[in-house]
């Protein structure tokens, strides 16, 4: 490769004689580059980088300093006519049209039949964000509006949000954190001396102790059968199948036409934000795993620390006499120094495809379980310390680096009453807290486990060991000081387990009753996210009446197994991990677009476990217009560097040859679905980030090209356009508006 | 994913429930990986990594503490009788051999044929590597010597190596570095007095002034030509292409059978060895550039540094005025806070796929030839400071890391005889030096523009200024005191330039000598690589002859253009950079596998420039067992962490699924191939590094298991055995042995 600095003027000149044309072999990637290069040198001429764009660039920018770290009201004032200024380049970007009768390109008939089932999904959807206080995708709602009785009632409409919220955007994050978050023990609000009864599985709220029942929406058990039932028959019907293929299919070559016309420019805009760039936007890891959330090396460091600073300290109980951990290593006949990341052997290998015990039992460092139970618990002899800590320099290392947040899962298990006030006294006895982190707890579906080992007679138990202490604490939350403290900082449940285990069950009227739920085996996966839903739904709307913040269902869903995961996922999450399976599932794929619902992705551990990394759909995705993100998942087996979260981006960068412009998207997306409070996400994205289309976004601090949030926004009006249209035509033919919103389905039958 | 940490057990019973044929879709790989898996499990039953395999390996390694750190006596003493036990388990790992009449699957005269051909192609790469005083794989030379009437001269003798160097191993690195290498300007060796000149391109010595010439091995045109020819004629023959593309195949599959049947028993190998692991062997990145070896963040601070603490120092002469920092700035209207990576704008994108030139512009920051010549430039006019800063930041960094390590390329022109004096004074003044970095020199194939810039008359011109200085710091050190300096540290000649461009010329007897090259045209690679061989040749053999390390050629070859420049490595060079079109010629390949030279390969440069990251011959090559280890060639545009060699083993890592064990042998190939000392190279890889098979290897330094090295070296000489086993039979048949090693091809004609 030419080092030679000095000679590109040369080679410039010398580009014919190098044109790409007279490479011998040409594989249709680089023939597709060909074609995109030659389009570019055209179009590339009237937005050149020129220094007169930089001037106009700096001249537009050096008055407002957009440094993160400037105070927010200052932005406040100039974010608007910034706006307007900005608004100039968008309005002569290269647009893509469609002219001519049917523009979608099937008879309308079968437009018509498509748009109802899609709008009845849609629809449905809606009522269950609505019933659990989750968000649901506003432009998608406002198209809804006009076929819906009931009033448009957006979440997180502006008057939701007091003007004083935006404002306070800077000063919140990072906190004025004079006292510990954890501190505040005092200032714990009182009882309102509410009680609560678990009732089929679902939490029921009584006015003082077990009399009056609260008038709290409780979901309809026989409702949402319907409803899934409904989405069923729905996402295997043929016609919509191919018309919801052909849409995504027309998404796809829309946006390579857009970038072929468009990437030019776009590189462009994000060059003339001074200060700004990919490293220095928010990111979040939206999936990630606290017990894995260091990497191996990390682990390591800290395990032979630990050795060698308090070898005596009695670290484990076995048959009654407490072991230090020099004489738990000495049971294994190792040393500190014999300990390598070989040894410790909890990085997934070839093996681990497609065998996901082998990858869990990779959870036991040196194979040994014992390490992990010392090491990577909150729940053990002594407490989780070590645990808090490794946790505390990960946060560090975040801190650190400013721009890198994440998620990380917690499990409560729901073997027992007392496990949320364990978990929320380790974190607030070892003070696990940083503004980089967010948590949320994860639920593994293991009832055929703790049945069988007598742990559980019946499901409700499980219902309610996970529940009841959450309504306890909202109810009274001096009942569980730490719990309401470490509250403050969940944002959501996720429910996770090895999804291509068969299914023995299929959940419907039949099924029996939570706490008639005795059998041998484990609960289908749609069984446990109703129920998660059901009771989080009354606890978000008692929270609510609080004035507490209320919490998401984010759960692990299609990564593996059966598609109607994705179903359960559609109906009852706000955002889901994973979706591999949606790239099988076109009608769901369409509806998980035109709903926007976050994905949050993770090729290398898909590439370990499920499906090679080539092969990943992200791509494929992201081009369409879905509600992607990228995070780690694990860093401890899959990753290498200190910084796992980049390394995943940079990998995918690598290999699918993403834009900067394209991986800005992915980090703005990952702040999107993240729960992250309001003002935070203000301060990150900008303070309009909850409106639509492009307005709702700001370059300075995004680096994502108005243009590219203008094709995005355009083009799902575009989508929900023709479905609507169709139906308000049809409308003006037929008189029982009622078919339209009743039965699309039904009326098929 | 399920991360429920205790439940690994239960998981582990309902492994047959969740079987991997209980996938619905299965892509190719994902059956070979259940194959795997299968065999594995039962294969792993005997070999399963039990505890007390963990007390043997304790108890055999406990006494030895292999800490790197360790002084290099008290392993000096116990490798021996370590390798004594070692062995034990090599002999049973499983092994695969072939029996039956036909071995290779060929008719004999068939074989016969294409061994004569190899065999010929071998002793033509050993001759040039002897005449220019470079390396030649010793176990090939071994077999080879029947044929020969010369005495086996293997390269690097044991005697060669006086006993003190392995001795000296440890106490030379780290460097007893009581005075800076560049300081004892003192013991500058003294002047022997001989004169040079240069005749038809090559440089030729005499005793005193222009006398009697100095008896020295000078390389004959018209033999290389002859042999070249040889060579051509040799890789496009028919039967040799099968024969060769045959073995190949069958080098492939046996590699993956033997991971089939050993991978777990490469595994507990690794496991065995205490405190060595991935992370702490060491690395060298064999390829690199020095103006792009740091990334794009490292190079944007550095100039927001130099802004804010150097604003007012005189970095550059414009039209006869001085203009400080802030002043270039200004002229770009740009302010430091602008900057950004965006705005810096050096990472290659698509657009650079199969663009060369677009990817050369690519070097200057926001498209400034200006600021590169400020930053990244050693002859400027602030001499190199800011350069040698950020080349001292980055080696701080590898020092930091302990187990990485470079070869960084700088570049010498050839348009004027101070530029090796000018790059020497840069190096000591700024006194860039680590013991983590070792030169190489690159010199950019651009004689044409020089010439129609009117700096060169003719290429000896070049050559001349190429070289002259080399040859008078080497007969009088005291005549260029800091080059002497800082030769002792450079290992090498790299050749660099973009191979695809179109050569108008055919290197042939009728080629016009260097000093009648004046055509317009530039000289074919094999031009270029010629003469920069036969110089070096000279100049090595005038360097041992006082004591001075010898250098090695390296070039960039097959990365583009023309097969033929796989030739000219083959025969010229020691080891090359880049290799990917020997994925295209079947007998080089075979070749360069016989000959075991090194090729650094960077699959990520490669994937924004010439070929995308799965369609990368990496994989194959390592199987099949060639010399390939893993380089970035150039951060600044391909990588985002702050460890781009680790990246880059990562993203290899993820992508094609290497083992630990892979990624550890990559690792040794990159030291082996690397020009760091031999003593430092003992200390690295062992004492016994040089030495054939598994006795070569210490898996206490390098981690790779011996069977790993045991498979390869036995394949290797079962490969070498067939060839001239062929030979040999058919030498008894026939009596004039002269046929042999004389034109096998010739004979074909």
């Amino acid at each position: 490769m030419l080092m030679h600095l000095d000679m590109f003027k040369i080679l410039a000149e010398s580009e014919m004689r190098s044109a790409p044309y007279e490479f011998p072999e040409d594989s249709p990637i680089e023939q597709l580059e060909e074609r995109r290069q030659r389009l570019e040198r055209q179009i590339s001429q009237d937005v050149k980088f020129e220094p007169d764009i930089l001037l106009r660039a700096k001249q537009e920018f050096m008055k407002t300093d957009s440094a993160t770290d400037l105070e927010y009201m200052k932005e406040q004032s100039q974010a608007p006519d910034f706006q307007e200024r900005e608004l100039v380049p968008e309005k002569e970007y290269q647009r893509v049209t469609i002219s001519g009768e049917e523009k979608c390109g099937v008879p309308f008939t079968d437009l018509l039949d498509a748009a109802k089932c899609v709008v009845k999904a849609l629809f449905i959807r809606q009522k269950y964000m609505g019933l659990s206080l989750q968000s649901f995708y506003r432009t998608a709602a406002r198209f809804l509006q006009e076929f819906s009785e009931r009033p448009l009632d957006l979440e997180l409409c502006e008057e939701d949000i007091p003007e004083t919220s935006f404002t306070a955007g800077a000063t919140v994050h990072p906190p004025a954190s004079k006292t510990h978050p954890y501190d505040n023990q005092d200032d714990i609000p009182s009882d309102i001396g509410y009680g609560c009864k678990m009732v089929n599985g679902v939490m029921h709220v009584y006015t003082s102790r077990a009399s009056t029942e609260l008038d709290l929406p409780y979901p309809d058990l026989q409702e949402y059968i319907a409803d899934m039932n409904v989405m069923m028959a729905l996402i295997i019907n043929g016609p919509v199948k191919s018309f919801c293929y052909r849409r995504l299919q027309y998404l796809s070559s829309k946006f390579q036409m857009h970038i072929l016309l468009n990437e030019m420019k776009e590189l462009a805009a994000q060059k003339q934000v001074p200060h700004r760039d990919f490293y220095n936007i928010r990111k979040v890891d939206t999936h990630i795993h606290a017990s894995s959330c260091m990497n191996q090396k990390h682990l390591l460091r800290f395990i032979k620390r630990a050795m060698k600073k308090c070898p005596t300290e009695i670290v484990h109980m076995s048959r009654g006499k407490g072991q230090t951990l020099m004489e738990v290593f000495e049971s294994m006949h190792l040393t500190a120094f014999d300990l390598s990341v070989d040894t410790l052997d909890m990085h997934a290998d070839r093996n681990t495809f497609h065998r996901f015990d082998k990858f869990n039992s990779k959870y036991n460092p040196i194979g040994e379980s014992i390490l992990r139970e010392i090491f990577i618990k909150t729940d053990n002899y002594i407490e989780g310390k070590y645990f808090g800590h490794i946790i505390k320099e990960v946060m560090a290392d975040l801190e650190e680096s400013k721009y890198q947040n994440v998620e990380l899962r917690l499990s409560i298990y729901g073997r027992s009453r007392d496990e949320w006030d364990k978990l929320a006294k380790w974190a607030v006895k070892h003070r696990v807290y940083s503004t980089n982190v967010r948590w949320l707890i994860q639920v593994p579906r293991l009832f055929d486990v703790y049945h069988t080992k007598r742990q559980l007679s019946n499901f409700q138990e499980m219902l309610e060991n996970i529940f009841m202490p959450l309504f306890e604490v909202t109810v009274d939350p001096r009942s569980h000081p730490e719990l309401h403290l470490f509250l403050e900082h969940v944002v959501g449940f996720d429910s996770v387990d090895d999804e291509s285990k068969p299914e023995q069950h299929i959940f419907n009227l039949d099924s029996p009753l939570p706490e008639n739920w005795t059998e041998e085996d484990n609960p289908p996966y749609s069984y446990y996210l109703y129920y998660m839903f059901a009771n989080m739904s009354v606890l978000n709307h008692l929270r609510k009446q609080r004035g507490f913040h209320t919490l998401v269902l984010r759960p692990h869903c299609g990564e593996a197994g059966p598609i109607h995961h994705l179903v359960s996922g559609f109906m009852l999450s706000e955002n889901i991990s994973h979706g591999l399976l949606l790239r099988k599932a076109p009608v769901l794929q369409y509806l998980y677009y035109l709903a926007q619902i976050g994905i949050a992705m993770s090729p290398l551990s898909n590439n370990s476990l499920f499906l090679s990394y080539h092969r990943n759909p992200l791509p494929e995705y992201l081009s369409r217009g879905l509600m992607v993100s990228l995070s780690t998942d694990d860093p401890l087996q899959f990753h290498f560097t200190k910084e796992p979260l980049m390394e995943e981006y940079s990998i995918a960068a690598q290999v699918w040859k993403l834009s900067s412009c394209d991986m800005c998207e992915l980090a703005r997306n990952s702040v999107l679905m993240s729960g992250f409070s309001h003002q935070v996400k203000s301060y990150w994205l900008g303070p309009k980030y909850i409106k639509e289309g492009q307005e709702s976004n700001d370059i300075r601090r995004t680096n994502v090209p108005n243009i590219r949030v203008a094709y995005r926004f355009e083009t799902m009006c575009e989508e929900l356009n023709l479905i609507t249209q169709a139906i308000r035509t049809d409308a003006l033919e037929t008189i029982e508006e009622e078919s339209l919103y009743m039965g699309a389905v039904h009326g098929r039958k």
